[in-house]
């Protein structure tokens, strides 16, 4: 019997068990670890790879129409010329001249403070409402006088508001104004006129010694060969896609392909993120699964969006994540790019909150005709139905490898109060993951680890399972805290060898499931069955 | 019936096939490529994840004793300083002043130019040998004017020797010297004498525009985060080893391994190769396999060090490369790092010569103990014998994927002579690659692609196999050259539904094995059996 409970900290509680069973670790921890960097553990290596062999299984190697490229990560500079990178791939950058600290411009806040300065009591009140959505209130036959006395900062929180009413307070303070301050008018850096610029505060000194946002190319650069300059810079690929762009008539010209078709890859991305955040969520280096799936210039894009955006969230549900916490966002129109036809985001509800997991992107035809035109190598197919030759068009879905571990963790982790059969209560950590995904299989467990026959016939079974499947052996302690060890790491089934196996005729295992805690008396055949057709 | 001829020139033979059928590009190749690095086409992805898989499952999911983890490829900057790759990982650069080219020292060659300017005849003569182990010969009575007119200099190549011979006499004839020009002493540039740097003249300019040689460091440096100055300097790993020591602890302390114990990764290295060549065999960016297998620091070393040498040859082996091109090379003692207690390479017999595949070095326990110094945590384990902590030393077994992979491609490719039942003889391109990594296990092939029957029961066949294996379905053209397709990408077997199939009681198809041609009627149970038992 169990009760299940949210723990109060849920991300907190995923971190800490990332850490101490070794899901992940932070990157070079010996030395104070690297911001935005993290290393994959024994187990986490292990759910990752599945989550990713998973992907390539189901999206390249049991389809007939999409095909896996591994393209490298530092490219020709001139495709991330062509792609817009250079340009356009930043974020808005604010310095603090004096501390030498950069901030991005939309993550840090700032507001005037105004102060109605000398407030006469009056008989007649109106209330208005300013562009800014506030409410002040005028007073008929008398003037209000509205002085402002200057500007408070602070960087995003979770209490970014109550922040800078604090500072506002306190501002108000220390230049013994006497009023009430009006309710803050709060925008970010991008919207600062120029004249604001110069007296907001830095939140380093306190002082107005911020510049105006500058772009700020978010590509790792490099140099490649003998020369450190500029004709040898070189960009570490902040996204996978372009791969399957540049190599798109290689693919045609080798791999015996007909539209419509894509092109699959997983591999690592590197953007220099100002503030990675959020754990595993946005940080400098991460995994990429992403495909192109090239249609005819005259197909229904339409119809490929809502076949892609569906074969997606089929896909997430396939690797266990909870229909209740999946959604769909379409980018309102008049933000696309102009050669964007649509994006569909998939949305994830985090312990964080609901975010982007998952971008399903129509992009026409434009970075295939970006990469024509940059290299002069036409990236055309010929239709053999009305022979002419035109640039097909993608529909794009893109993940993060990353961001659906960290799905799969937060949406599977759970603490349940448990009574056993003495009455006694008490908290197991489960991590519910789909068999598909599980790090361990199933855990092989002798009943008692000084029976030797016990112990033979679990190793037997256990050499037997582990040629095919990963598994775990496991003889130390009482057999329900090794349950509980293997409940913690998201093991689906352990499988007990114990005096009735034996003793009794039939050769038979008490398998015992993870989620429900039911027990069954399994035989090595049944058991290897179970496994065929859960672990695909 | 079959001759097999070794084609003339192998390598190119090998590159050509790669390009042809998707195994592998250069990088980047609209834009003119990016020297050092290349993409994954459709089947070369697959035959590498394969090999990948392969290591993975032998080295880690099938041991008790090794534990995954991946970690980044931008680590913190004193894992670098810690493990002497800032200091000591180089290569010898020479420049020229004025072209402004580089040149690695050691594959820059020269030779000063002697001429026996005034050659008298006389009645006799003695042969000595010098130092460098020349000829020359002296004359009795008479003083052999010896003249040195000159420098000059080549790049490494196959006939660098030829090229300074012509050149030597191109200066003769230039100074209008007479005599005979004596057999010239060839040296690198790491040998030059300063007097000499001085007069050997630049390959690019024919004028002595060179500099002393200096170390070039070959990490890849980049900034990570907003500033861009000597705080934010980082490295892409140069290996993934380090990965492995820096973890270590976390390792220890959630993995519940005991010594003897390993721990492996896969992934992505960087080595900014001034002079990248032969194919992927030395690239820019590479594929690493790493294992450090750590042992109790009274344990035999010597003993384990055999034990993972001959792991990794019954590994390839396993894989399918040929005993006849492995060999070994132990490390001479003297050559060795101090901390080193021994190195020896498997070697393999490559297009280009006999070269370095895997390194097996015994390690000691330097670098856990440069890191236990740099990072003041101590990386020592508890001997519950002897009651004391102790580093415990490593055993490090490195190889790099894209090397088997062209070791792979290299010694399966094969050009046959074969006749067939008509008499007609024509060559077949083979790929003798084992089914453990073949990127097609099987190939499923209608005899005919206009008969209902055939065809549904093939499609029958392909949608059940393709859950399991990666296979291709194929109805075009003649069997026999559905065949060669196959046999040129080293698919082992091709299964074809033919009249007796749907006509004959039993069910059976004929399967035909890619290396003896041999054909025989098999039933699907008897090809899923086969597929389980040579697919793992």
């Amino acid at each position: 019997m169990s009760t299940q409970t949210e723990p109060a900290n849920l991300m907190e509680a995923v971190v800490s068990l990332a850490k101490r069973r070794g899901f992940v670790f932070p990157s070079s921890e010996i030395y104070g670890g690297l911001n935005g960097f993290f290393d994959y553990g024994p187990l986490g290596v292990e759910l990752k790879k599945n989550i990713r062999d998973c992907w390539w299984n189901d999206m390249v190697r049991r389809r007939d129409d999409i095909v896996g490229i591994e393209t490298s990560i530092i490219m020709h500079p001139k495709v991330w010329e062509a792609s817009g990178h250079v340009a356009g791939f930043s974020d808005p950058l604010v310095d603090c001249k004096v501390s030498k600290q950069r901030y991005r411009a939309d993550q840090l806040f700032f507001a005037p403070v105004n102060v109605g300065a000398k407030l006469i009591e009056t008989t007649g009140e109106t209330k208005t409402t300013t562009s800014s959505g506030i409410n002040i209130s005028s007073f008929e036959d008398k003037t209000l006088d509205v002085e402002i006395i200057g500007y408070v900062s602070a960087l995003e929180s979770e209490r970014t508001r109550e922040e800078l009413q604090e500072k506002a307070e306190q501002l108000k303070r220390k230049k013994a104004i006497r009023g009430q301050i009006l309710p803050l008018v709060i925008k970010d850096m991008t919207e600062a006129r120029p004249e604001e610029i110069t007296q907001i505060p830095s939140p380093a000194t306190g002082n107005p010694d911020l510049t105006p946002p500058r772009a700020f190319n978010m590509m790792f650069q490099t140099n490649v060969g003998a020369m450190t300059d500029a004709s040898s810079v070189a960009y570490l690929r902040p996204e996978t896609a372009q791969g399957m762009f540049v190599d798109f008539k290689n693919v045609v010209d080798t791999g015996r392909v007909k539209l419509p078709f894509g092109i699959a890859q997983t591999g690592k991305s590197f953007r220099n993120e100002i503030t990675p955040r959020n754990f595993i969520f946005r940080s400098r280096e991460f995994e990429q699964m992403e495909m192109e799936f090239f249609i005819h210039e005259d197909d229904d894009w339409a119809r490929w969006h809502r076949y892609w955006i569906n074969w997606c969230k089929d896909w997430l549900l396939s690797i266990g994540l909870p229909a209740s916490h999946i959604s769909e966002y379409d980018h309102l129109r008049e933000k696309l790019a102009f050669y964007s036809k649509g994006t569909t985001d998939i949305m994830f509800r985090f312990p964080f909150g609901v975010q982007e997991l998952w971008g399903i992107a129509a992009r026409g035809n434009y970075d295939l005709t970006q990469h024509a035109n940059a290299s002069g190598k036409p990236q055309e197919i010929f239709d053999e139905a009305t022979k002419k030759k035109f640039v097909p068009h993608v529909i794009e879905p893109a993940v993060g490898l990353d961001r659906i571990f960290l799905a799969v963790l937060a949406s599977g982790y759970a603490e349940e109060q448990v009574t056993d059969e003495k009455g006694n209560t008490e908290t197991r950590t489960v991590l519910r993951l789909s068999p598909r995904i599980a790090p361990v299989k199933v855990a092989v467990l002798p009943l008692l680890k000084n029976k030797e026959a016990l112990v033979a016939r679990a190793q037997k079974l256990y050499q037997k399972l582990k040629r095919k499947y990963p598994c775990f052996y496991d003889e130390a302690g009482a057999v329900g805290r090794r349950y509980r060890r293997q409940d913690e790491i998201g093991t689906p089934w352990c499988v007990t060898i114990d005096f009735d196996t034996i003793e009794k005729e039939g050769d038979t295992f008490t398998l015992r499931e993870r989620d429900s805690m039911a027990q069954k008396r399994i035989t090595e055949a049944e058991l290897f069955a179970l496994l065929e057709e859960q672990v695909y």
